[in-house]
């Protein structure tokens, strides 16, 4: 491990996003909460919060740090449903691997509940979004997904949609192009005011 | 909780597979043990094996078993590394979260070990290719993952390579396209003989 | 630690209880899903099941055992919500301590759900209500709780009702007194059958 | 997760305190140190302490914090043993849930340790009794328990005895009401000084 | 990890020791239950008892298993305490390291608990005892310790003391040489009958 | 638990040692890599490095903290593998638990990889070397381990050498006396500069 002690502690913030690849059917029965295991999105909720305090019990060079707040929330879409957690410290460390770790963990619940309808689902695009705090300052992802156009041609659309260098607010993905959708509303409400009109939340 | 004590229980196997993205450079550095962090497939293995055994304290709905065994395997591409995790069990359920569940921490530890000089990685492909044992017989992956031919196009190649219906064996990615690559030994060399040639380990 | 090794695995069942006396303007709240935290008891069944099998975890001097099943029901009444734990196993020794956990956690997560609008709220009558199975038989708790009487003609009303001898199906409790009430359906539905009307699920 | 980044470091203490009722036989047995599963209130207090620890692992929405002690006292009463836990920290949010998790798995612990003898224990009346540090100031309990004069009549006692508004320090409870009682003593005898005369520790 | 799923479940049983070496000052202490910070001998045997239960979670490759009993107990000397674990299990696969971890975790924590007082404590001498079931049959530790004659002579004694081939029973240990030390009952009595007099417990 | 809220955070730093006793043919293979079971070392040092950041939940009365750095490192020697284990911190308490507990865990792993080919294992000679920051002010072992000089003359060398008050660099150790053998590496090369030449890494 890294040694972190001679760092200040500061505010940190990760932002990281997967999507669970499904059959049309299964994502209508995840909306219509019809999954006969339960509420799928609030069980994959709670496991990818829990999971973000337990990172650095997972992956071992990660540090451990006090998470200040988690958010894990939901875009369901035709073919997919779309994860994003965000967590927030104030600590030496940043708090990606806490961040990807929700998500992954959140998506594999997801897989879980589903399992026995839909053995077709495939887990992927699995990254960091944004990175604030610490030394390095903000990094945001602006460049496609692997698979790049090919992707974006696709029926899948993709993450980052087809606007290079606005990652955080493809048009395809929670814009126009799905605002049928269903959308999970965040937990607690409590972020508005700091993410720009369209994001995922 | 689905209950389970009904059932008998018989011996049942599950096999998954992710994908970790990464630019070649930093390919190159994890062959050449030169990630500064230390020796990240060793560190990525031992991480996954752990992640197998506590699936059931990761994901709310899963239930417990005794895993009889566990393998996480690893195979260098030009652009990617690609995880393989097989579980064995005696128990009344199976165990494909389990083998999901050590792929995906497995992949995270590869994503942190590598973090600091590789921003862009991506963790994706992961899903279930076999799984043997149960009521409900074998099941092998025979599907295309999703984004088909689209991806099947593209420079990244795919874990079924161009072969549709042949899903385990895909030549692109682990038969003749990558020969070269170093492939990281199974640990134990314990699975010679159930695998048919071309597999992934 | 008794020594099970000699016992054969037989199964076992048991089923606890417990309630969260609150304000009413809470269990409004709670029953109107308009406590900001979250969905109250989504988060607390999730809990409660984690809980079950993290048991020897918790109770030094509890065995490891693998869980067949848990279930964790909610039914709210007017100033308490009731919490029922039923867990299921095929083992060496019995699972009260598991459903009496599972309830226990559960009970603290609706109370940390709801501390922020409700700090009179009080955790009590946590007890085993049903065991079967093992070489002691069936146990069924057939005495009222400690208070009797007093409890029994208090504002609250009681678990075992005022039907002494029918603990398991008071009419005060789940059945005539409280029909208007929200009803927290069981996960999974799988129940039916086993249980007599008018119970708590 | 309520984000507490933003909040800054300060001391916090809380008081959580439930009773495990029993017959007086397994009282008896308890302060004889005579139940065959070995030394009840010390494997209890353990646990209640491990617990603190880990709340934030079994309550889903808790905050990770480092404890900075915590402690763990029981009076053995005619017809109950009552579990008193304390926890500090200097950190951005209250440890409330910590000091009720302490309490709530000691007292599992003491029903898993006289289960044998006994199958009527009920654990209850596990509630807040006080609180400092935090915007928020200091809480202490001065309502009656659920049950008001009714409990307070019975032959049960209550936690905070007649004297209302004198949560703290009920005779019935802690003082005079049962001076014959054996009093487990503090662990670290540290608490000295804070504490008004006759308090539970 | 190596694949126990051909192997049958069977009876296993093994026994660990180790010492932690100390002052005279400080076994004095422990004996009189001195020690400041509790009861030294009752927390290490909760501790060694959780960690047993814990061990796949602690040892990568350690299957996990189903433990059916675990003993921890303590003999006091003058110049250490020595440890001794016994865990029991019916399952396809040995307890050793489970007995091995319950030993070392207890000496942990005793060194934890007396280390304001003593800062020159070691552990020393962790090794298995005997091991029985399984393929491999009844193993009984036969040969001295490293060190051989050297510990020996020493002012310290050791484990197997002079009596080569009498591991189990070695009168240095915890025959006359050491009479007069203060035995540590073992917990719950249970294992009268199956040991040979003089033996630790 | 002592109450540690009113100290200071400061830096802290403890050094901890112990050894794995082994047969000169173990030995041989774990330097050459030959232990079926995998890499023993890269597989000890993960386990070492997690047991860490567990450190508070398998000691009872340990504080939780946030560890920021922890370095896990091996010397192979003729018939024994010397582990190290360093770690620091910016916390209220130190760290030497959580050191020991890494040695504790290393040597167990190491012990359950060898186990099938060497049953004569033993670890022992597991103590605190050196631990600075907090009140007490910097702490170096200066006095020889139990048994004193007869370990010293005997074959097994010892860890203080015979270099009595030089405790962190004896030549014996890890010196002159076996520079022939492997030294495993440390993992980030990053403790360069505040050891003395000659040290353990």
């Amino acid at each position: 491990m890294v040694d972190v002690t001679p760092k200040e502690p500061t505010h940190r913030r990760a932002t990281a996003r997967c999507r669970v690849w499904m059959a049309n059917d299964t994502t209508n029965k995840v909306v219509a909460n019809a999954i006969t295991k339960g509420d799928v999105l609030a069980v994959a909720r709670v496991a990818g919060i829990q999971a973000a305090k337990r990172t650095p019990d997972l992956i071992p060079l990660c540090h451990q740090l006090t998470i200040g707040a988690v958010y894990v929330n939901f875009t369901i879409g035709e073919d997919n449903v779309a994860v994003e957690a965000q967590v927030d410290t104030v600590d030496r460390t940043g708090v990606e691997m806490e961040a990807l770790t929700a998500c992954s963990v959140a998506a594999l619940t997801i897989y879980d509940m589903c399992k026995s309808v839909d053995r077709s689902m495939v887990i992927g695009e699995l990254t960091l979004w944004e990175k604030t705090g610490g030394r390095s300052g903000v990094y945001r992802r602006t460049s496609a997904l692997p698979g790049g156009a090919g992707l974006d041609a696709g029926p899948l659309g993709s993450l980052d949609g087809g606007v290079a260098g606005d990652a955080l607010g493809g048009a395809d993905y929670d814009g126009a192009a799905i605002p049928e959708n269903p959308v999970y509303l965040p937990d607690e409400g409590g972020r508005a005011g700091d993410l720009v009109e369209g994001d995922l939340l």
